[in-house]
């Protein structure tokens, strides 16, 4: 067989423009006002609303675990864009919500391509916390500039139920789940060569209890662990970004200017809008000449100028300053993609890919093209990673961008369709959760009647835990007209709680 | 920033040779023997060591768990190899045994790099039952060929504690980890192009328990769909290999013959045996012309020329035919690989990495250089893929594939350097396990001073569930010369089993 030692493909290239396709958000069809949780909860006003810049927080009955909101978002993304699963080539889940030790929920999606024969699909699911759908997403981009790749898609997921025992942790909760389609000729490209991660070990919120879907959270090193992470993938991204500059014979100092689009891992906004004002902090001390003169963006922070960003996390001094000096930042860059952090809650792995839904549901098409967006990815315990998307600059009509941008055009319709469910049955929910998501057999109580059309939910688990589901009628989606108006009202209200603060740092989690 | 624009990579090739580099295998320093188990369990005699082929069982006491074998493996690796912590820029770690749902095992390792002061690596954990080291080997294969690589080592691990409760699936267990050290100009070359999977939804074997280190299994279900995804992958590359030919215009059929080795995931190495009588049985029903003549390789199929594959995965008559037709190709493509397998047990994820490590300690280095090895991952749940390995064709001395193949000659040393434990004093580890495997706070009972030299393990898990560990004095490697001798024996007292067949399908599985 002598042409068997040369048949092996030659030395290939990497295709352009390899980044996310298309993208589809799912998130609980009920939800409980951060407004009313405080009441109930007996926590003085604002304190989860204005402290924690939360608004409602999604949910799921027994009726729904990790498995039924992959199969959902899965299944909607391929419907939407129209797409046959022999399409896809790689399937990869990011999640931290784990029911099984062995088994993972990317067999179970397989179930929705068995009709098509196509079972021959790499990847299974990967896990760090909230980092899982990040390091599938940068598996993905890799195995398509890999020898690897046979030209087809790559389908990422990440999804989790965040839920957190009562006590000052549980406004910080949420569910949901995003897939992203990564391809070439994309119309939001990952750039290549700037990419920058931090890993470490740390104790700050953690799963040890494996009976329980509750973590241990120690929240306040866990926001030190967050922003401690942020500066260094900062830091160590811009030093990639500059070298690469200088390569070309620009050498210059970057900035937040250098981006368009800001967007974090999610546990509650304000912590959001403190890491923005990080990397100006960062900025600050990376210039020794920064102007601070008044009318400056730097006016008023002229005492911090040998601040240590190590000193600095818990500065209350530094962080007014700074929130202070990045406030115009914030609301251009950053407001923009906490929609669904707002009024979801924390969804864990799909939280960043929420915020990127989020900012490419709230700029306008016209305005998009050629936007480049930055990405902070963390999840505890810890692994991080900062890296860049650069928009398609052709927002043509019937091209990729304007397809992408369509598709997320009924996000605020859909929010406002859901279900308000008041905090006594959300407290009831979360019990039935407590007292059932590990049983077998097991019949779910929650109504599915009140789920979004084309939602999976579990039916039953048998005597030996295998798990059965099925699926919601699929209506009409929500056309993009009716959606339009209430996007800017949203944005315009969450803007005025930018100043106000009563969060506590020990009681949530940066996870 | 103009310059930003155009920062970015330029199309880039994938660099030469990419695969294993060096590989480092940890199993624990004790065993139970087969022999005795039987007796102890009340077992026919030869049910476990004929049955099954299996003759020594590793275990671990309440010292280790995943994150100290992982720690143990690749603190070995990099020794061993003398690399520096900074030559390492992906670390990815495949398990399935979970002992926190949300924070990595890569997390904890990050302990060994800090002196080194390098964080920055990406990889976490990935899981799917045995196949997990497979997905984070392929994962980090794309990352050296991807825009991503910095020019830096990728560090893969496999590890695993394989437990089961009382009964017939006990003498099936092992422990152990796999460490590979991928990058370019390796002396193991991953193909190019000649990789399938086949991916299912399915409860073979799966761990809803969450509580429990025990797995639930159906052991016919789970050998069915180990023999059918073999049949798959087997089929797909098959085909992926004889298109490349084709393309190269010299098609033909290929067959057994174009491999010089077979390592599969070894549950238990009877099924191993089998597997390779499934892809002669697959050989032989690909070839309608195939000669059956007294003396030729299919002497004794012929009335099975008409069969169908899936109607034969427990048909005796059909297997003990194609047992005898492929019993020459085993004894010398096969046999090597399972050492390990049957000397450690089954390691979950390791397993296939064990075999591929027994492999190359069995095959003299003057006869390596230019082989090809197939290999055949499979992970319950289920997830399979099989892919191929060319050993470069130098094998002078102080080039990679000797220095590999020196790395790997102790390994017969070690495993005889092992304490022999009583089956009684093997069920109280057990025992001892289950009762205190999931406790905060909680002091380990075993031994430390039987562990081999250089094991981390586990010291204490306090209240909050947070684990410490501490590594054994590091003495001397054991010698090249003082291995090769045993090597041959085991080979020959090994072959001896092969036709004797006590095995209960349903009690054990295949994962």
């Amino acid at each position: 067989m002598p042409g068997f030692q040369r048949m092996t493909a030659p030395a290939g290239k990497w295709p352009e423009d390899v980044g996310i396709v298309a993208i589809e958000v799912y998130f609980p069809s009920q939800y409980v006002d951060q407004t009313e949780l405080e009441k109930f909860d007996g926590a003085s006003a604002g304190k989860y609303t204005i402290g924690l810049g939360q608004k409602k927080m999604g949910f799921c009955s027994d009726r729904e675990d990790i498995n039924s909101l992959c199969l959902t978002v899965v299944q909607n993304l391929m419907e939407r864009n129209q797409l046959p699963f022999d399409a896809i080539g790689r399937l990869e889940v990011g999640t931290e919500t784990i029911i099984d030790k062995s088994k993972s929920v990317k067999t179970v999606l397989m179930q929705l391509f068995e009709d098509s024969g196509n079972t021959d699909l790499e990847g299974i699911d990967t896990t760090n916390a909230c980092y899982g759908g990040t390091a599938a997403l940068f598996n993905a981009l890799s195995w398509v500039e890999s020898s690897a790749w046979d030209g087809r898609y790559a389908l990422v997921i990440a999804g989790d139920i965040a839920v957190y025992a009562t006590g000052s942790a549980r406004p910080t909760g949420g569910a949901g789940a995003v897939a992203m389609l990564v391809g070439p000729h994309a119309p939001l490209v990952i750039e290549r060569g700037l990419r920058s991660s931090h890993m470490q070990h740390v104790y700050d919120f953690y799963k040890p209890d494996m009976s329980s879907e509750y973590p241990r959270v120690d929240g306040k090193l866990s926001i030190q662990c967050y922003l401690g992470a942020l500066d260094k993938c900062y830091q160590r991204y811009l030093a990639k970004a500059e070298a690469a500059l200088q390569n070309a014979g620009e050498a210059c100092q970057l900035t937040v200017d250098a981006f368009d689009g800001f967007c974090f891992h999610s546990p509650y906004c304000k912590l959001v809008q403190k890491s923005l004002a990080r990397l100006v902090l960062n900025d600050f001390l990376r210039d020794p000449s920064a102007d601070t003169t008044e009318g400056s963006r730097y006016a008023g922070t002229e005492q911090f100028r040998n601040v240590k960003l190590e000193d600095t996390f818990f500065d209350k001094a530094v962080e007014k300053a700074f929130m202070a000096a990045s406030k115009e930042v914030f609301s251009e860059k950053t407001q923009p993609s906490l929609l669904l952090a707002s009024m979801v809650g924390n969804m864990y792995t799909p939280s960043l890919y929420g915020c990127l839904v989020s900012y490419l549901a709230s700029v306008p098409l016209d305005q998009l093209a050629n936007k480049r967006i930055a990405l902070f990815s963390y999840g505890s315990g810890l692994a991080s990673s900062m890296y860049s998307i650069r928009v398609s600059s052709d927002n043509s009509a019937g091209l990729p961008l304007a397809k992408l941008r369509a598709s997320v055009d009924d996000l605020e319709a859909r929010l406002e369709s859901r279900r308000c469910v008041e905090p006594g049955a959300f407290a009831d929910t979360m019990k039935l959760r407590e007292d059932t998501h590990h049983l077998a057999k097991y019949t779910p109580q929650g109504s599915i009647t009140d789920l979004f059309p084309g939602t999976w939910y579990l039916t039953y688990v048998d005597e030996m835990h295998r798990r059965q589901y099925n699926r919601s009628p699929v209506s009409q989606q929500i056309s993009a007209d009716q959606s339009s108006q209430i996007i800017e009202d949203t944005v315009k209200e969450t803007k005025t709680e930018e100043d106000m603060e009563t969060g506590n740092a020990e009681a949530v989690s940066a996870q």
